[in-house]
């Protein structure tokens, strides 16, 4: 797999940051959130007037094998039938994407669909590994290569967007099924009961998550059958969906180019707790954005100390729950750059 | 006082509505808040299309004769300098009104300061009803006669922004010493210990709390004591702001006209209150914002059976914590506007 070198933010600026924040003309830490905020991200870009310039959105769709086991409500028909929706703007992402200005790809990386056949093939970027992974339930869900692969792409597809400015990435997924593997990578990596791990998906009733309970144990007792020991890359490979373990890419390569990126809901919270199991130095440029509904996604967030922007409730992925906390991490960066300092609004400084 | 004639929302449109929204290409209910918002604003405007043409923020000024006896950790002359320093654009609610679009109204109706006086007199509006309340530790802060113009103040604010198109009121306040009042209110109307609603406000210490919580309980007493019964009325005249009871007929008026509020943290939620004991319709026209760090504030929403959008810390008032909020209000109303449905999409509907 390719290596990243990722840094801790330098530390020099933190201090010259602190006083910046202290000195804007309202009580000390009144801005709460949007304080700790602003300074997450001045770190992360090393700057005392941050930007969130070009906002660019990452949709990322691919199939899972393990959907042959009826672990989901949705047939996996409807992973290409919405990346062709996605590309008409009639998404959750695309209202999302034109309310807050981000530009929009959407990469096929492994979805179980010829879109070349189709006549929308150029709004889709095809990156297409396979079509779908296999069904970990009896095998790896991909071979290192194709692994491999998916890392690269993920790190070329961020290398784009920041070359061409971008200083805010954002991360979505489309992969009927995705919450099983999520599940299972947040088992392995934080050690939390497998039950605790599982949930409803986008609306399984109670006998479903019951079913797809037991087809995870299953899968998880043939790993660790097949691994007396295992590295979180075999964790990643087992289990991952193409769409997943292109967006870890995604995440490394954006943090080695200390660029800020935007996390959503369950799905993308596994993502970047595996990447962060690779590179812990990469959960600092990460803004975790929206606590969702799946459960289990609360514990995975506080295994991280992550404190999410939001919490509505949303269980739709594409990225959506990161999308909607845009806007605060905006209002932070403004807050930094336009808003007065005592001494600038003549104010008596009162505390 | 005015009388308003607020009704609940026809229920006719509900089922329509509710259609609508489960026919959105996604799973039923996966948006979450968003889509019991998008409910509730389609319902306030009698709507499948709802509209957030126009928004307006009132950002209401006034100052408190209690602020004498030292229970807030800032000066009053805070009040007119933020005054000031707002028409300059360099506030917290400048930059979160220049970043959502909001038409942004600085309106005196009771700061100790004489603006006339300095060459900003026509970025503030001037409805002065006097210079700050009077100390209602020892007498009621303000007269039956100033309370019923606030009111209709607030009234007018609201018909002006109603009548320019404004489809979304956003209020804000600036007065020193204003959580003081606010926790009587929340005491009073929710029947909730004094102590748990008072607290730091804009950053007292422990013994500054105490010290407040002490001079707010004779407050009381002296109240209760020129009251054996009292009307909701009465405990808004007795301990008031000017910029709270100019809020409050701001929000029973734009009820009345069918129109959405936006409601902020501690401050305007007591005010929300105020109004809602008033008239129990007006609280289907409001949307609770932003839950703040205020003791209290958790359980005055409660005791509304209020579920707020945001909970980031903020405890700046001004509006600022509505005003973060308001891209979530539009994400909803995107989502019923413009996201696809099932059969538009060409989308296995799935549930």
């Amino acid at each position: 797999m390719r290596q990243f070198e990722i840094d801790k933010p330098d530390e020099a600026l933190r201090t010259a940051i602190q006083d910046k924040i202290d000195n804007l003309n309202k009580p000390k830490g009144s801005l709460g959130r949007l304080e700790s905020l602003a300074m997450q991200i001045c770190m992360v870009q090393q700057t005392l007037s941050p930007s969130l310039a070009h906002p660019c959105h990452l949709l990322l769709g691919g199939d899972h094998g393990i959907e042959r086991e009826g672990v989901s409500l949705s047939p996996r028909e409807v992973t290409w039938q919405q990346m062709l929706n996605f590309t008409r703007g009639g998404g959750g992402v695309n209202m999302f994407c034109r309310q807050h200005g981000f530009k929009l790809r959407i990469v096929d990386v492994g979805v179980d669909y010829d879109f070349e056949m189709s006549n929308v093939k150029c709004q889709i970027e095809n990156y297409k590994i396979a079509r779908g992974t296999k069904n970990f339930l009896y095998e790896e869900a991909m071979s290192q290569e194709e692994m491999d692969r998916a890392i690269e792409i993920g790190a070329e597809l961020a290398d784009e967007c920041i070359n061409e400015g971008c200083h805010v990435l954002c991360i979505g997924e489309m992969g009927i099924a995705n919450t099983s593997p999520s599940s299972l990578w947040m088992h392995l990596f934080c050690h939390i009961p497998l039950n605790e791990c599982v949930g409803a998906g986008a609306g399984l009733d109670s006998p479903g998550i019951k079913h797809k309970c037991e087809v995870l144990q299953k899968a998880l007792e043939r790993f660790l059958r097949e691994h007396e020991q295992y590295s979180v890359e075999d964790a990643i490979r087992e289990f991952g969906g193409f769409e997943m373990v292109t967006a870890i890419g995604a995440m490394l390569r954006a943090a080695e180019r200390h660029t800020l990126v935007l996390v959503d809901g369950f799905i993308m919270t596994a993502c970047a707790l595996a990447a962060v199991r690779l590179y812990p130095e990469a959960q600092d440029y990460m803004v975790f954005c929206h606590s969702g509904d799946e459960s289990g996604h609360r514990l995975m967030l506080k295994s991280l100390g992550a404190e999410p922007l939001l919490s509505l409730g949303l269980r739709l992925g594409e990225g959506t729950g990161a999308l909607c906390a845009f806007p605060i991490v905006d209002s932070a960066v403004r807050m930094i750059n336009e808003m007065n300092n005592f001494q600038n609004a003549n104010i008596t400084k009162y505390f």
